[in-house]
This record gives C-alpha cells, sequence and structure tokens, in this order.
C-alpha cells in the first residue's frame, strides 16, 4: 500500500511538471526557466501544505525523488515538446489522477497532524491546486483554475470524502481509494462534458 | 475586551473578504474563483505573519469561524453583488475598521512571539495590507497599495502606536482601541481628502 | 571572517534594494510601493528560504539592520533616482557580488539546518534569485531570471562548490570564498558576453 501511495505521488509529480513546462515553453522562457515551472507546478502545493501546517522542511524539498522527477519531466518537454504536445490527451488524464492522489494524501496529511475537518478537506483541495496556481501566477496570468472548467471542486470532494469517513471511523486506506477514484472520475467526467461553475453575471461597473 | 476583540476580527474578515469578492466578479473568475479571493482577502495577511512568527497552523485555517465567515462574505457578494455595490462607502469605512483591528492585534501578535519593535511594527502593517497584495497579485494586478491611496501608512502608524506604547510600560487594551482609533480615523481622512503619497517624478528612462 | 561576512551581506541587501527600487520607480509606485519593493527585492529571497527549512522568525525579520539597509536603499533611489541611474554599471557589479554572497550563505545555512546536499544547493540558489523573483511578480512581470540572460545558473555554481565542497571534507571559510567568488566572475562574464540560456525552438502552439 505505501509503496503504491509513492508510485502514485511520484506519477502525479511527473504529470503536473509537465503541465508546468509546457507553460514555461509556451511563454518562451529559457531552459532554467522551464526547469522551474516543472518544480514549482509539481510541488508547489504540498510545499504550502507543509509550511502551512508546521512540517518544515516540506517533503518536496527533503526527499530528492520529488525534486529528480520534476527536473526529469521539465527536460522530456523542453527537448522533446511536440510529443509531450501530442500526447496533451494523456496528460490530461493521467493530470486528473494527480490530483486525485494530491489531494487525498494531502488532506490525510493535515489530519494526521491535528487540522480540523473543514481546514484540513481545504489543505487536501490545495495540495492539488496550488502548484498550478503558482505556475500560472509566475507567467502573469490569472491562474485557470479560478477562472473555468471544474477542478477544484473534483479536489474538494476527494479531500472531503477522505475527511468525512475518518470522523465516521471508517478504515483510511480504502477510503483513500475512493475518494481519489471519485475526484479522478469527477475530473474526467467534468472535461468530457465541458462542465464550468457559474460566473457572475455581468452587470454595469 | 476579548468578545469585542473577537467581533471587531470578524466583522474585519467579512468586510476584507468583500473586497476580494468583488475583484473577483470584476474579473470575471467563477464562483470557486470568487470564494477563493474573498478568503485570500480576508486571511492572506494574517497568515503571513503566523507563517514569519512561527504560529503554525495559522489562526485564520485552524479556526474555522475565519473561514466559514470569509465563505459566507463571498457567496454575499456572489449572489448580491449589486446590492454589496450600492453599499460601497460603507463597505469602504468598514474597510478602515477592518484595516485598524488587524494592524493592532498583528503588532501585538508578533511582540507576544518576541519580535523586536520595527518588526511587530511591520508585521502589524503587514497583517493590514497582505490580503489586499495577494489579492491584487491573484488576478494579475500591481496591487493597489504600493501605487494609489494613503493606506499602508495608517496601518503602519496604529500599529506603531501600539508598539511604542508597550515600550513606554502603557496598558494593552486602551493602546489598542487609540491605535486601532487612529488607524481609522487616518484612513477615513485620508479617502474623504483623496491623500497619496507622492511618486518619483518621472525621468527619462 | 564574521565580520567579512556581515559586510558583504548587508553589501548585498543594499544592491539588491537598489533593483527592487529602480523597478518600483519604473512602474510608477508611490513611495511606499519603493520601500515594499526594496525590501522584498533585497530580503524575500532569505526569508523564504528560512520559512522553508523552519527558521523563524526569518533572519531579515528578526535584525533591524536588514530592514534598515533596505529602506536606506529604497530612499536613496526614490529621492535621487537619477544618480541611481548613472551609476547602473557599478550597481550591476555589485549585484553579481550580492548574488555570490547570497547563493553561498544560503546553501551554509540549509545545510546547518540538516537539508541534503541536492535541496541545500537549490535553498541557496533561491536565496539569491527568490527577492528578484517576487520583485517582479508584485510589478505584474514575468520574473527576468526565468527567461533572460545567465544569472541563476551562476547562483547555482556557487551554491554546489560549497555543498560539494563540505561533502568532501574541506574547511568552509575558503569554500565559501571561492564559491562565491566563481559565481561573482562567471555572472560578469555572462553580463560582458551577452550569455543566455537556450529558449525551446518555436513550434506550432
Amino acid at each position: 500500500m505505501e509503496t503504491l501511495v509513492l508510485v502514485l505521488d511520484l506519477v502525479g509529480t511527473f504529470v503536473f511538471a509537465l503541465s508546468g513546462a509546457m507553460a514555461g515553453v509556451r511563454h518562451r522562457l529559457d531552459v532554467f526557466g522551464v526547469l522551474v515551472l516543472s518544480f514549482v507546478a509539481a510541488n508547489a502545493g504540498g510545499i504550502l501544505r507543509d509550511v502551512l501546517i508546521g512540517a518544515v522542511p516540506p517533503a518536496a524539498i527533503a526527499d530528492w525523488r520529488y525534486i529528480f522527477v520534476s527536473l526529469l519531466a521539465g527536460s522530456v518537454t523542453f527537448w522533446a515538446q511536440g510529443t509531450v504536445r501530442r500526447l496533451r490527451d494523456a496528460v490530461l488524464v493521467f493530470d486528473a489522477a494527480g490530483l486525485g492522489v494530491f489531494a487525498v494524501s494531502g488532506a490525510l496529511k493535515a489530519t494526521a497532524f491535528g487540522l480540523n475537518p473543514l481546514a484540513a478537506v481545504l489543505l487536501g483541495m490545495l495540495t492539488g491546486i496550488g502548484g498550478g496556481m503558482l505556475r500560472d501566477l509566475l507567467v502573469a496570468e490569472v491562474p485557470i483554475v479560478l477562472r473555468a472548467d471544474l477542478y477544484a471542486v473534483a479536489g474538494l470532494v476527494g479531500a472531503a470524502v477522505v475527511v468525512g469517513g475518518q470522523i465516521l471511523g471508517l478504515p483510511s486506506s480504502p477510503l483513500a481509494i475512493v475518494g481519489a477514484a471519485l475526484c479522478f472520475g469527477l475530473r474526467l467526467l467534468a472535461l468530457r462534458r465541458g462542465w464550468a461553475l457559474p460566473v457572475a453575471r455581468a452587470t454595469d461597473q
């Protein structure tokens, strides 16, 4: 089980890093900038969570594997961007899986550090979306998660399932699987059907 | 006294959250984005202060009331933005009150954690302005507090009164009231008279 | 030796603060905004490092000298920007020296806090470039270090020399001098010869 979580975590890191690297290439950053965006997109959510709960140094910095996997994904994108772009649909599926894994593991870590349930759910979601938000800020764009698509809500659902189940005393491992799977499925459905959240109707400013 | 501080703190949180939500609506964010901006505008200043002084998890995350009040203000703005906009003048007055409360409580918390007086004053000011700065960054704008209006200086004065008074050995409660009131009055005066800080004169670039 | 490090550190702080203040003046910020950018450019890298390794409150906040030097540089720039601009070439040389000092001292502090070698090198580099990145974000620009010039790599080399030498058991003081000097020389060479890192070749988006 623990090995499975680690593998899923590293897969999520790799895919999130791909999204960061592609944003960097699109904005004409140099190779250093592309690698920074890879690392940020993959790890900033978890780093933010760890700083907020007092788990320093954050796992993404203390464990070299996260750094290595992020830089690997960035390098692959930089030198083979055509291939990465052709695989865009597959990347979106893996990204949905990464969101599920990150939201669930983030919520579990927050409860383990004694946060209240509401905060744990929000920190789980932050683990899933924080990297993408900082990725967008670094290229001077309004984070896409704030304006388009149904993305954060899927992470919220995954984190809420885990935290809610723990309150009910259910065992953690099946909870984590159900939470991540729900998040994954909801995100895929949102992608396929073009689901989006409502925007406030325009009024005179 | 403690109840009064809590009530003022929550009122400040509510009003700051309104400003975040209005920025989100103006930039056509979806409902999730509007709620994120509400939370950020209301709580990022205090969260930054808590992370910097080592008070983790930050109060704004560990205490569900701050989260609840922020999301409430965001929801109200999203579904009744016309009303919120009509009340803009009242919101500005409450915002000035929020600035006073946050600057004073931020400075007090920093001294309680052993920071030196200069740092405590700056962290008090940061508590008051940090949320608005991150709100503006998230919609890809230069923070308004850096370029227009007399806003941060009011927070600085409020925090300085509290920290200076403590050095002189004056009792905390009246100090806090005087500091917050001074900040509040200065900010209202600046609004009414259109006070602004000097900008460097243009030269050939 | 310790006095030398402190002096170099404060010189680095002063020069980095100049770069922040000049960015603020260029973007028509008011005097408060210019001072904020001075402080951020000079200290945000070290503050980020300290938050990530758990050294709170960060040295740049707990020690009034860093605040004082930053505000001094900001004030000088605000009221004598013509002079500062005429000295631009000298400022670039001092900035290269500041990068070397910050990268080396950041890496040493990270290893002293028990970080692994890879993380220590990256945190050394972050100490050198983090302030400039946040300076650019606050004026809504893509950080220049991500897209132009050879800058971060010089910091990386300086930090790597120190960390690598420590692994080999070499004494710290000469290591720090060699690392900072290498970083300084590499940055000056990059400036003189216009070295830059590769950008991914354009493809159909």
